[in-house]
């Protein structure tokens, strides 16, 4: 119970990534059934069996959500997909969830049914059991833990290191909606804060708004490299924003990279969004975060396989570390896309 | 954004079980991978090796711990052998852990270090590796979500739903000193509230208060059982005392059971601290949480197995269900041990 005179260094100083750097540093797995442990989207264990891909996420009220515009059944419905995209960004199958509650007392029982309504709908979707958690009452705002578990063969698990230069870079799906969509919810939050008797008018933009609200974990395009044979060299989910997420893919296999802005996907809706909040798609789809789709790499030989499949676009190649991770506009130019997204207004 | 006209039950009308109840009813597990969903102190997956069980547990300032008498490092322990606990309790042995922290910006690099110290110190001293977790700024309080994994043989995997009636009730170590240490360290704190120059004198507490501060979970208790080919009938931790955690295994297993209170162990400093605070010592062991220690049941034909193993006691046996719970007093009295507790002050 006394105040100890020890340096006190700013959390701030080392960034979210630089504390899970520096917290990685102190444990080295030492168990047998460790295959690998912190730095990936998911650990991977061997129990004897097919090995077992685990990941779990924090969400927290004022920081990952507003319950203003997150409705409770949405908002359970995304804490389990966004866990279900880190196993699927091993190749592998979710099948175990365990979600935990800190609700304060202001919450009813039927808004903790409405929230677990979509834990419920999420996991039949994806065909995925709860099959524990915890709940406990928070002196304030409200906390969602979930932790993921599936499985796959060991030969098809794809971790962030296995990229090689020369190799085709590839996307599941458009970028830059969810961002937007928040964009959009958050005006109409301040509009409805000046002005509580005016109602958001939403419907024109539920694609972009759904995106950030329902975001959905790409688990068919894992079953279509299954069905095709096709296993990436690497592959991570895009939670932080395609240039901060091609960062790590980089970092982990020793490769540079370079997209081709032309050919990164970007929905009608959010360019036109985009020019409406006068910021640049290519930005938005750079930075902008939880889109949740897969990143992943392809060995040239596999380029047929990728080629014609749906809902894949190829956005780039792999380049050699001394390269950087750059992009090619449509303009001609390249640019280095850089550690908080690539800043197009420069 | 608009507030709902829906009906508003109370959260406290359900209590935490009553909540746990309710939330299990809406999800029946579907995988053939799950067998044993909610319900016990872990679930059970089969991933086609050794089945693996995997708990959850979400600790929050202010709720589970209050940071004017619980040390960071301490904490970080804590956090970790309450979920090792319950992987134990299924008579499995813990393997690995994933760590998930929000944190406000008031705390410095170096606290969270000394937190990832205690985490580091309980993994090396269970032989377990930290694998993943999630880290978040927190708007404001610390948590912590921890999950466990850990595997055993099928055919030794023990759940709350084994016991039957004249199996011989068991527990691993003495109870109360947990509640006890809370007691005295919330005393302090009040002390030191009251006058800030006042030192705490804990020297002579020792024991209560690292019952309370860093309990260990009954690893070798497990290790006893495997050596000597015992499989417990039932089995759960007490976390949240000895009464409840008994009516829990009673209900799962459909039974009734009986506590002798002479057999029940207590710490002498706790049956002193107790009479100190006015409260009955038995009271301590029936209804104080937190003292980690298994409960467990055996079969008579298994007598001679836990009779002389180190440090287990047998406090009592169970009964058919309609003979219900009840504590035999030393006295020579019988009393129903209720949820709450059982209150020796009535």
């Amino acid at each position: 119970m006394s105040e100890q005179n020890t340096p006190h260094t700013d959390i701030g100083t080392l960034g979210e990534f630089g504390l899970i750097d520096r917290i990685a540093s102190h444990f080295t797995p030492t168990q047998n059934e460790t295959t690998k442990g912190i730095g990936d989207d998911a650990a991977v264990m061997d129990y004897g069996g097919q090995p077992i891909v685990v990941t779990t996420d924090l969400l927290l009220e004022g920081i990952h959500f507003d319950l203003m515009y997150h409705p409770l059944k949405h908002l359970g419905y995304k804490a389990i997909i966004v866990n279900l995209s880190d196993v699927c960004a091993m190749n592998a199958v979710p099948k175990h969830v365990t979600v935990s509650l800190g609700i304060s007392n202001r919450f009813s029982v039927e808004a903790i049914d409405e929230l677990y309504e979509g834990v419920r709908i999420a996991c039949e979707a994806y065909g995925v059991d709860l099959v524990g958690g915890d709940t406990t009452s928070s002196p304030s705002g409200l906390m969602i833990s979930v932790t993921a578990i599936g499985s796959a063969p060991k030969e098809k698990i794809t971790y962030r290191h296995g990229a090689k230069s020369g190799d085709i870079l590839c996307v599941t799906g458009d970028l830059g909606a969810a961002y937007l969509g928040l964009q959009i919810l958050e005006r109409e939050k301040q509009v409805f804060l000046a002005n509580p008797d005016m109602q958001p008018e939403l419907s024109e933009k539920k694609y972009l708004v759904g995106r950030q609200l329902k975001p959905e974990a790409r688990l068919e395009a894992i079953n279509h490299f299954e069905k095709s044979g096709l296993v990436p060299t690497s592959m991570i989910d895009l939670s932080d924003g395609l240039a901060s997420d091609l960062m790590h893919l980089c970092k982990a296999s020793g490769t540079g990279a370079f997209v081709e802005e032309a050919q990164v996907p970007i929905h009608d809706e959010a360019r036109l969004q985009a020019m409406e909040f006068k910021l640049d798609p290519i930005t938005c789809a750079l930075s902008g975060g939880e889109d949740y789709e897969l990143l992943f790499t392809v060995d040239p030989s596999d380029l047929d396989k990728v080629r014609f499949m749906n809902s894949v676009y190829i956005i780039g190649e792999m380049t050699s570390e001394a390269d950087g991770i750059n992009l090619h506009t449509t303009g001609g130019q390249i640019h280095p896309i850089t550690a908080q997204g690539w800043k197009h207004f420069e």
